[in-house]
């Protein structure tokens, strides 16, 4: 019998497989696909040092996973186009070599490049003087790595991470990435859960930064929107083309939008990158019920310093966490096991046809609701 | 002839054994065991990643050193009963991983879960403008470790920790945990160095913590008692049973006590943890001319928080240093081969005959002396 | 057809070659030397767990150099003599366990051992609001390493490091250390390329710290000197004799002096370290055009706390860099390519007549000025 289940990191059991290969000639064949494989390997030299990188190969999609950076995703490919974007920090950065408080509380920025990071659990958004920017996750590495295939299609990767201190919060993220053979798209499903003895705050925001070839002159956020505002004055200068991007720009600086997003009954809401020409999109979908609130990060500076995109949704919104408070959007967990789960997509669409399904489908999430866009600053969006 | 000697690590001789594992079939017997064990491992993955694991097993007893923690040790069992505690933080921490300025200067709870840790050397005690909490050396990495085994039972393991820098005091740990074949005990024989041109000052705490068994519901601190002061008023609140434990509680906040014991004359204090049943004790044993100082840490949370009581020799209390310095309770150590050496050593008691025993010797101690409980904090003790 | 050639390491090809060693014996013979060898291998344990060490032996000189401290050289010997110092820090430090915020901003401190270190590429100079001492580039990993032999004679050995952050400057630093076999000389050929969209600011120093045997009571400083100014009052105390040294002092406290040097037409400016009886000396080479500061630091303190002397050319002095844009000694590096070139030579000399043939060219130097040692602090030079 073949092989479909291994453990490929336990530090408990000493397990570290390095490196580590599994394919249709060394597994089982999956449905969906002639050939597919998931590799692991560690980094070796710079600021990578030991950073392990799982790549996930669907046949169709490939993704590289980053356990030791919060199962962050580095960057992938799908039908020859580019996921993920061009930071100034060009490879993967381990986390001990970033120093949260550096840059009065900005240092997570010296590890940012992934195509997906996690910001949070115990507070995200900018530094104040209880917390640096965006939190700890994408700075603390798995401690447990599992991957299982199944003959079905499905390739499925689950890391577990803690983040917990001694007097602090002891939450436990159980994260799986899931894809299946041959296809477009991959499922992140992340549960937090509360291992301390009192409730426990939870922040989770998920930075989706996209670069070209899907961000250009005249690409296009496409979006089922119930309301949006700007985040500062800076943001609100652009207000009237909030949804469109472009060309890099050395002089730019970065405008944040703020949304609430429609969705059908009974579907997810849906945020689209579209290319101008409209034949290339990449697409997030979610729950709202499970991350209200969506951000746009329009920073579409000069091609060297990270001409990108965030399509960022959250539980709440990258303001203090005592302003999101206010706002009753600090989720609180049990203790002793209260969790919360997130299932979040994230599709590519590398034809016009394929763009235009999907506009159809926001289109329609548009039609329940009136579209909102604020010519101020909304209070309950945007934190003074 | 076989080998009783070796050289775990030493960084200036490129020597790193790993896996290293020695024992009665691959070196001597030992008398007073028919098996015993010494093994090294690296750990692999997560928060732990590169930290070095010795195991210590003398047939009765095993404890887990961390040469890669400034040689704490970890955790052990004795006779079946778990010696350490089960903090928020499960496994070890690397060092890398620990920001000693993190949440304002007590970035080192994010290391903490070592049932015996040290504070020091240059400072311990509470964050001020000029230390973290608790200093740097369980933080630090031994740059040299060796092992010895005699036939006539007993095993040692030394370690070597510089804690320097250009422009700071620059001191040397060098520590030596010893245990014999078939005990219930072993010792920590520390000698602190200063390697440097200039006077340097010395505050050195163990920070022994333990769990259950021995703590729960019930349980007592023994020990002969000259006088004892609450810390602060949150202390002073339960100063009547300051001595007694109890059951896990969510809603419980730390109560820590500070106290001049009592020793008979030629013998050693004593510090004992007592079940409630009076079954089981784990105590500690030191010359109170070494550490005159005795600090009890009550944090008696909910099991998932870290249900736990710090039994904690010193050679000062955990204020900052400047209020220890007024005292008179800062070491200096002179230049160019200054030292102090502490012998301490932790015994497990698994029968009340065994717990009794020490209860005498504590009793015999304690009538030596009056004991005095300070109805308000006592200002030689308890800094403002 | 034998190799000469060798990629070391390239994280982004997974390389990392460890041990390696080569040599005349399985590379080519060099024209100059009977032997030489170049190795490479990384630490292990301590604070120096993963840091490489490169050994260049040209047959006559041997110098270590660190591609995980940004290139930096840890010591060498020439003839005999040793290259470098004794710092409180014995081993080389691997950068994960230098927290550059420590210790108000001085952190760089704990890492600080080398012979030849760089200060910059941002900024150097003490911590301020915005900088911590000495910029990030000595705790910055070379995330490629190539080594180049040549039959003629030549050993080249060239690392990348990247300084770079979102938001932040996207330096990269590419060095080569560059010697030839047989001789007493070796070359850094450093280029710093601004690989951002915006201009960027550079300021480079080389911290280059020599002890015993070329320090020494007796020992003096012998440049072609335009002007001189101490730093501060402290320095100001010992302006006679800035250009002389003491026997070590445990009493002493380290005294800066700031200079504007000297050069023949075509020539480069030279500053030795000239043992007392004229028989040892160690110098530095550089055209001024590209580096216009030179920085002597004098620390003879206590052998024990690092008796040390630094000769520091720079683009820069090391005062806070407001100061320093102030007077028009901050490199600005166009955007995209932007780059600035230095080439550095170190020498040794070991016998009286090598010694007087520097002082010559040194003389000829000084003849083309007039020496003025400014009997105040000079504002240009000195920072209030």
């Amino acid at each position: 019998m073949q092989t479909t289940d291994w453990t490929l990191l336990d530090v408990e059991k000493g397990i570290h497989l390095d490196p580590f290969r599994c394919s249709e000639e060394t597994s089982v064949a999956l449905a969906g696909t002639d050939h597919w494989s998931v590799s692991m390997r560690r980094l070796r030299g710079g600021v990578s040092e030991g950073v392990d990188v799982v790549e996930i190969d669907n046949g169709r999609l490939k993704v590289s996973v980053l356990p030791t950076r919060g199962m962050g995703l580095w960057k992938g490919t799908c039908d020859g186009l580019d996921l993920g974007w061009k930071s100034p920090v060009t490879l993967p950065v381990h986390p001990t070599y970033v120093n949260a408080l550096d840059r009065d509380g900005i240092g997570w920025l010296a590890g940012f490049n992934e195509w997906l990071c996690r910001c949070g659990l115990d507070s995200n958004g900018p530094p104040t003087d209880s917390a640096t920017l965006h939190g700890r996750i994408a700075n603390l590495p798995a401690h447990t790595l599992r991957l299982h295939v199944d003959p079905t299609g499905e390739i499925e990767l689950t890391g577990i991470v803690d983040e917990s201190q001694m007097f602090g919060p002891r939450l436990q993220l159980t994260s799986t990435v899931k894809t299946r053979a041959g296809s477009n798209r991959l499922t992140i499903i992340d549960t937090v859960t509360n291992l301390g003895g009192k409730p426990a705050d939870l922040e989770l925001l998920y930075h989706i930064n996209q670069g070209p070839p899907f961000l250009e002159a005249g690409a296009k956020l496409v979006a089922p929107i119930r309301e949006v505002s700007a985040r500062n004055a800076r943001a609100l200068e652009g207000l009237d083309t909030f949804d469109e991007y472009t060309a890099p720009d050395s002089a730019y600086s970065e405008q944040v939008y703020l949304f609430d997003l429609a969705q059908e009954s009974g579907k997810k809401t849906i945020a689209m990158l579209r290319s101008a020409d409209g034949s290339k999109g990449f697409s997030v979908h979610y729950d709202s019920s499970q991350m209200p609130c969506f951000t746009q990060w329009k920073n579409t500076q000069a091609i060297e310093d990270g001409y990108v995109t965030g399509l960022e949704p959250g539980t709440n919104f990258p303001n203090p966490k005592s302003y999101e408070r206010q706002q009753g959007r600090v989720i609180s967990l049990a203790p002793r096991g209260g969790s919360h789960t997130i299932e979040l997509e994230l599709a590519v669409h590398s034809s016009a046809a394929a763009v235009q399904e999907v506009e159809r489908e926001i289109a329609a999430a548009q039609a329940t609701v009136t579209r909102t866009v604020h010519r101020s600053l909304l209070p309950k969006f945007a934190a003074p």
